[in-house]
């Protein structure tokens, strides 16, 4: 087998047997292929795709080059979710401890992000104290003791998706559908779940900016899934403006804490029960969507949600003074108001534009090892549909700096956009694929 | 600028600027970009293309990437030739005699082959003694003395070409027409003549298989040149079987001894006053394409064109004997004759396959530093057309060792298709693009 052959097959549009992508992705990972080999490979798949057969090939390949989970002494019913990710999503933090309150255990593998703001990893980060690495055996033992845990990944991770993803990176061969689906179901099929919700989100504020990639992108996550015997269903959920009101880490957490005490934002509250009741519906424990959903809402109700989440951060040596007192996990010695300049009716609120007024204030990383900043943080007062006077407050920026605030609200207030008429409420949830 | 936004730019087929493309070469230049960088911008270009002024931009930056030969004291009408590479195609070892016999200078810089048979350069070797590293004042001198030379480009000839060509090599990458053409006519730019003939090869012995894309890359090499003020003319010729009846090293250079003499086949003879004849009409020498054969022909009636060709061969220090007794170029201790099993007429003489059988013999290489025979070769006695009894030969084959002649014939034969019907003989000369 000669590389320079598979790139020309690839090139010219064939699908790979097994054996070719093992060939492709042991020799990247030993050396025997040079990276600029890889990165034409790579660039040829994002002109020619892969079949459903070839993505799921590559994805075992990857999931089987490092660590795989094996969860089987917490039962034969194990969810996961993966959120493609979005601008305030922090959906999660709610989610964990929603369903370890209802029962199902939940074993959270997280990676630290980069973007706008951070991961689910660095938002609990904003928890003094929090710890997020855990050996694997910590890790298992929590959930057995409490029905959930929320750590970063191992080093030795899928190694050969890091490494890909590294290439990609730097080579503009980040966007396509069978590598980004390929990525992420091989971290899915390492952390060891047998039942896998994934949170598509479709808009501004996404990574498929349309529903057309959306679809496709969650139908091959899904294809591929099923190629390795998982359960799964794909939520498409809108994304062009931000989840929630809160945009940050810390401002994150704090809104988390708000919806596990049945004081969060509807929009939020919503999608994580509906993600929450197609896990209950995926692991048979409920007949259809709307009975999780009210069976979820109760724990929202009970407490007992908050509860859990509480007892998660004890576990992993979080100072929970700052989960009951959740204001202090945004506290900035500037807070700058966005006000409105006219009365009308919010008709756009641009999640691209929040996230990076966000990013402005520090929230977010470009490389691995920068610093972020976990108090500062967005949160919007106004949503799209919502009645605005002149004069009402849009927003609050939460910053470290007069400088970074300033600049955050001015590049926020062009998120904006007024209407005289009034405005429909966009739709949250807008398909499922399973 | 940011590499990986310009990779980004070609992926989604937008057309670089001159700054952009000088920012790629330059950047693999100096290793601000890496390889996998390159080679995914690369990949792009295959599938993208590039418009005939990005060809062109990029044909300047590699040309200037190296020395420039300056051949303004020999005149301001130097004609340059290229041929895109075909089996048995020895013109430029007739062209360069016959030019300078007709008085253009010709200051004629080839490059070593890898392939089937060696380059020209490769081919002149097969003359002992014959030395083709000349430093450049003794190469302008000699063309000043005699009006021509041949000799290999300098160590610091295009080096960006150099770079990108070998990471094109091992990418998958080489086939792409404003890459191939970009490659083609930055040498010929460096090469500092000022009307460049193009033979661009078409058929299943060439690199561009089909008219389609022989014409495209005849048009794109005019294109770029026609942007860089050269004069240029590109024919388009068949390569569906060998040019002539000889395939090698040695065994080419006797051919084209005949040639010179006016005893050479007759399609090599055409192409050659076809080739030369385009070169003295671009050099306003004389009106049309049948006048420049005729006057182009006397120099082969005379012996003037094979007079100059050992006078080449003496100044750059060929052992002129061989080209006096030129059989000499092509002895080998074996020699397999290939005979017709069937009488009919040749209706197939597949060039690909009669290069393959040339390859067994040892006369190409796949790297750099693999060593040719010089000595081997084949013979064609028949070619596509010519009535064949049984038991005649359709060839001989020239070889070193018993097995490599014996291989070599097998392969040969299924080169060879006979028909009971009398077969029309095909064109030589397709289109002439300019």
């Amino acid at each position: 087998m000669k590389i320079t052959d598979l790139i020309a097959d690839k090139k010219s549009g064939k699908a790979h047997t097994e054996e070719e992508i093992n060939f492709i992705i042991n020799g990247m990972l030993d050396g025997r292929i040079a990276d600029y080999q890889v990165s034409a490979w790579l660039m040829s798949v994002c002109f020619q795709g892969m079949t459903f057969d070839e993505s799921a090939r590559l994805t075992q390949v990857m999931a089987k080059s490092g660590d795989i989970l094996d969860l089987s002494t917490l039962g034969n019913c194990i969810v996961d979710k993966h959120s493609t990710g979005g601008v305030g999503d922090k959906t999660t933090l709610i989610l964990v401890p929603l369903l370890a309150a209802a029962g199902i255990p939940i074993a959270k593998f997280s990676g630290a992000g980069l973007g706008f703001t951070g991961g689910t990893i660095d938002k609990l980060k904003a928890i003094p104290g929090f710890k997020t690495s855990l050996r694997m055996e910590e890790f298992i033992g929590q959930v057995k003791e409490i029905g959930a845990a929320i750590a970063c990944q191992s080093e030795n991770f899928t190694p050969a998706d890091k490494k890909l993803y590294e290439l990609r990176d730097v080579t503009a061969t980040v966007n396509s559908i069978p590598l980004i689906a390929s990525s992420v179901m091989s971290k899915k099929i390492a952390a060891g779940a047998n039942i896998i919700v994934l949170d598509v989100k479709c808009g501004s504020g996404a990574f498929m900016q349309t529903l057309k990639e959306a679809k496709e992108l969650a139908e091959t996550m899904v294809e591929i899934g099923k190629r390795s015997d998982k359960i799964l269903s794909a939520i498409i959920s809108s994304m062009d403006q931000p989840l929630g009101n809160a945009i940050g880490n810390g401002i994150e957490v704090f809104e988390s804490i708000q919806t596990l005490k049945n004081e969060g934002p509807k929009d939020l509250k919503e999608l994580c029960l509906y993600l929450g009741a197609s896990g209950l519906v995926k692991a048979n424990k409920i007949k259809n969507i709307d009975e999780g959903k009210k069976r979820l809402n109760k724990f929202l109700e009970n407490g007992r949600a908050y509860e859990k989440f509480l007892e998660i951060v004890k576990y992993q040596g979080g100072n929970t003074e700052f989960v009951e007192n959740p204001a202090r996990l945004c506290e900035t010695e500037f807070a700058f108001p966005l006000e409105a300049e006219d009365s009308g009716y919010v008709e756009r609120l641009d999640a691209f534009t929040a996230a990076k007024a966000s990013k402005l204030l520090g929230t977010g990383r470009d490389k691995k090892d920068d610093l972020i900043n976990y108090n500062a943080g967005i949160f919007l007062n106004k949503k799209i549909g919502d009645k605005v006077y002149k004069g009402d407050l849009l927003a609050k920026i939460y910053a470290n700096s007069v400088e970074e605030g300033r600049k955050s609200r001015e590049m926020l207030a062009g998120a904006f956009c007024l209407s005289k008429e009034p405005v429909n409420l966009p739709e949250l949830i807008i398909d499922i694929i399973d």
